[in-house]
């Protein structure tokens, strides 16, 4: 079997998190989320996050515009790097389903450049202008960069000063908690992030992804936003379910951590054999210059995806089930490549 | 635990597709369909409704939604009777996310009646009238009512000689295939549906409908559109690889005939204890009218729910998993509660 | 040249209206509405309402779709009778621009019976259920009746006891003005409506309609909800002037008192001849059935719009400068062809 | 009265386009544009344009985005430099009203740069990515800068060569006609624009603007298209008779002549005094960089915008109905508050 550092969502299901979901397969409950099981689940999101609204969608795009349209005031639009996986890799739902525009800020790292975005205040006293509320960024950002505390902090005060609400895209916010050696609370809620995509599917669940609403104001209708926008599940329990023991027996940790380990590992030993490593590793990504003579058939072997093709910049992305020697392999097979 | 007969989703999972699940759980795979066990289910739908294009998608409400939306021409309205799905009970999202008037018709048993549906077709030759280009049936009906293949043709008939598309909600399509005795092509396909949503999670399975285009030329570019509207699985195989089961080993016959044949049992003694059942029972329904000073009590032992207030119907619905011996309980639990 | 009964908008511009234009063709003036002359404009609508804001906008739909979206909370719907304007005559403009879904109440004589509407009140502990929090209702109606005070006022109440927001479709808000003998203010803000579409192109100006918001909270973000739904002139001037005269001389008055009574004499008119009008008489609007065969030949030298062809049920609307003589020419044809 | 540079939406109406106006008063006559006048203006279009469809609707945000709807097909996104008037002064109505992305280019002159413009062409195999298939410039550009022909014909190549349907925002396309010395057939439908927002209101109309479809399969359905979303104007005559002599008479001509020339006369005299002029001045605006000191000040006299506080840059407008006596009184103005 080909192994992979397509993706995070190639991988499979860790094993603790598909056992709960068989255990809850038991008998009748109560649909759309009036169940037991999702209340614990609920309860240990609230262990972490103190007074907050929590609900379950299906999938990370589901999970971004639901929190968006969750935001969504009177003609509002979004401001927000212009890498950002809500502006490149949703086929255009966030403006489809919300009707907001995409205000969009250049960016090298993923992170959102506080200076740049000032260009998108002018509607405030000018009704021509697309209305500017919201602040949508990623943490781990789509280069697989991690905003510090303080670089988050500064954009939640920007936010306030002008009015704006705040969203996180924390698709892999467990790789991003690991690299920070702090909480999810440190990194959100405690720094005025209004909404939070809480990922679970691209680190060893199998499908799910919790909103965190830590402004509570917001999540007042939300229910009735969720099934409006499609991402109201029926069987709630086999969804909830995984994130009990995800939280409680700190599988997101075992899992995003050994991504994380195996990223380093992987991006040093792309160095030791000379291989270019284009941005910082923090988390699960490692962004390489390969040489393109090898490219197609190294991926014969492996799965990966080109970033950049003008530059034969590849992304790696590592998985909770990925091991140094999936590493081994690969390193090793570039150099056969090579005729090293 | 609480017996249901509010919903067949509150039933969990056949044991057989949870044994499929766990068997896909098996290292990487290319993620969002692009893997050969979502090919494989793929070929199982082509198996049985010829060719067609299938897409997997998360829920119901995504499903017919999302059908809607291939649909959709320019400009278009929806036809369908008041009390479909997509009018009462998806709190709006067919027009929230496709911008589509729904145009109801009066309708006393679920099904759509094409006489008064006429007064849509003003539309032609009067650019003021909402575009009624789209037909949108349910099979069964949302009051358990099935239509004969007679009545589902001269509805195609009647969209074809007004240049209109048909859609049919399928969420419980596998119990409408056992009342009739036919196939699901024989229901569907062969009879002029463009699009089907095909039901699976209310009959056993634990997530998962698919979307099968009989109409291929709208289906060209609806991997865009899935995406874009939010139903896009990134662990596809986990989804898609249910089905395989379901088809093959005719998992959706063994569970529908079950719901089925338990629902006659349940009608038959319901009626010996002269509680009236109001609408014809051919698949998975029973209304019955009970009386007022029980129905709050009985609903602590059993849930359900209540469909019309002022007569005291309510709506009995029994899963792949009910057996002769939970209704055995209602009905004895009706009768101490009414003293006999 | 025929004349009309079809629309008041086939009609012209009161000379008053015109020459009002012309004056304000003057040399350069800040465009989208930060003019003199729009202010003025506004100053004799609060002269007229009290404390209110004020939108000028193009059109009829647009005063209502931009009504509705004004109104709008999170995943808002719409209760309106199912002959509304709103349902039947807007190309679907309402669900297509603001997401809602139309919740259509039966009616025979264009008003909203509550009995019946309360249907659509089961979202409140449902969030499946479309979220009904926004009445809309037409005075006159599209059978030109007319509300009575007491009528709106139940309206009204059933609203606020239910925490709906009421928006009044006013494009035909003179006649019913004349029709009772009331101030507009005592027809709308006095009585709890929120949002009027006030009209004034159907009565006389060359274009141009009002959204007054008697709730001043919804008008907060309103300029930039007009500017994203398309209805801000740039020109505003020549849209506002209009309104100057049409409110301080009494133009609207002139205007409605004129196509109520012509619509009263052609009533009577109709009635000798033993045409049956079917509808009651308030506004400018005579319904009535016509002997099938005269249709088309009458429609060759009178416009008028078939409303009912079961029945055949004739439309006649009257204009600010319908006459006697242009209905003593109308009944000397019929008489001419029933050969009388 | 204060003269000014702000805008072209500023100065008030041509005198033959008024008389116009007042000439077609005149008694009943169909409305919503089956009327005859409409049907002669729309020869006219025919006249200048060949075999086209021509609709036409209120205002320049309504055309462009009628446009964009009008074109969109499934899923579709639209490509355009990021300092046009769709992204920067439409309040968001494009993604509001159409549900499509807004996909921008880096742009200094106003002008689609197709090399960076590329980057947006990643979504056809990957149904991840917005589906780039509709291409929107405006002629003359937001920066008054005016695209040649082998320009417009580059661009329409790249459209075709890749599936994509191009749209020009022609709100000042007299202007651009006059700068070039073309007709305006020559500059659109005979380089393969698909679609044209051909503007009046900036040029000497009291409201009105042309929605040219050279691809007349996208007009077939645009009658409802044009209802739906808010643009059809009942009493059509008022707004398409302006557009009779506009045309036969040349009135476009006469009005953006004078308008570009005094914009050249405006820049000479500018430099004069050595204000600097920062883009080609070509068509009716002049950029140009005022002293900080003295703009506050010479707006109590001179309407005009402010378009990049950094660099006290400003835009200044030109009208139909300016003069060499507004210039002069305006550098006179200059001079006085320099001390010069």
């Amino acid at each position: 079997m080909k192994k992979s550092f397509a993706s995070d969502n190639y991988s499979g299901v860790h094993q603790k998190i598909l056992e709960k979901i068989i255990e809850v397969n038991n008998g009748h409950v109560s649909a759309y989320g009036a169940d037991e099981i999702t209340q614990e689940a609920i309860e240990c999101f609230k262990d972490i996050f103190g007074d907050v609204e929590v609900f379950f969608v299906f999938n990370g795009t589901g999970a971004n515009v639901l929190a968006l349209e969750g935001m969504k005031a009177r003609a509002s639009a979004v401001i927000t790097p212009e890498n950002a996986h809500i502006v490149q890799d949703e086929t255009g739902a966030p403006s489809k389903i919300t009707g907001m525009q995409l205000l969009t800020v250049p960016s090298t790292d993923g992170k959102l450049d506080l200076e740049a975005a000032k260009k998108w205040l002018t509607f405030k006293n000018n009704f021509h202008k697309p209305k500017a509320e919201i602040i949508s960024i990623s943490q781990t950002t789509e280069y697989g960069t991690v905003y510090t505390l303080d670089e988050i902090k500064a954009i939640s005060n920007f936010a306030k000063e002008n009015n704006m609400l705040l969203h996180m895209d924390g698709a892999r916010i467990s790789n991003a908690a690991v690299a920070l050696g702090c909480s999810f609370k440190e990194m959100t809620g405690d720094l005025g992030v209004d909404v939070l995509s809480f990922g679970g599917t691209k680190n060893g669940l199998m499908f799910g992804e919790a909103l965190i609403f830590f402004n509570k104001e917001l999540a007042k209708e939300f229910s009735w936003i969720r099934k409006q926008n499609l991402q109201l599940y029926s069987k709630m329990r086999f969804m909830s379910a995984q994130f009990v023991p995800y939280i409680k027996n700190n599988i997101w940790f075992e899992c995003a951590k050994n991504a994380n380990d195996i990223a380093q590992y992987l991006k040093l030993e792309l160095e030791k054999i000379e291989i270019p490593v284009t941005k910082e590793v923090l988390a699960n990504a490692v962004f390489a210059i390969l040489p393109k003579e090898i490219i197609s058939e190294l991926q014969k072997s492996f799965y990966f995806y080109i970033w950049n093709e003008n530059i034969h910049e590849v992304r790696l992305v590592t998985s909770f089930d990925s091991t140094k020697e999936d590493v081994d392999n690969f390193i090793k097979k570039i150099k056969e490549l090579l005729g090293k």
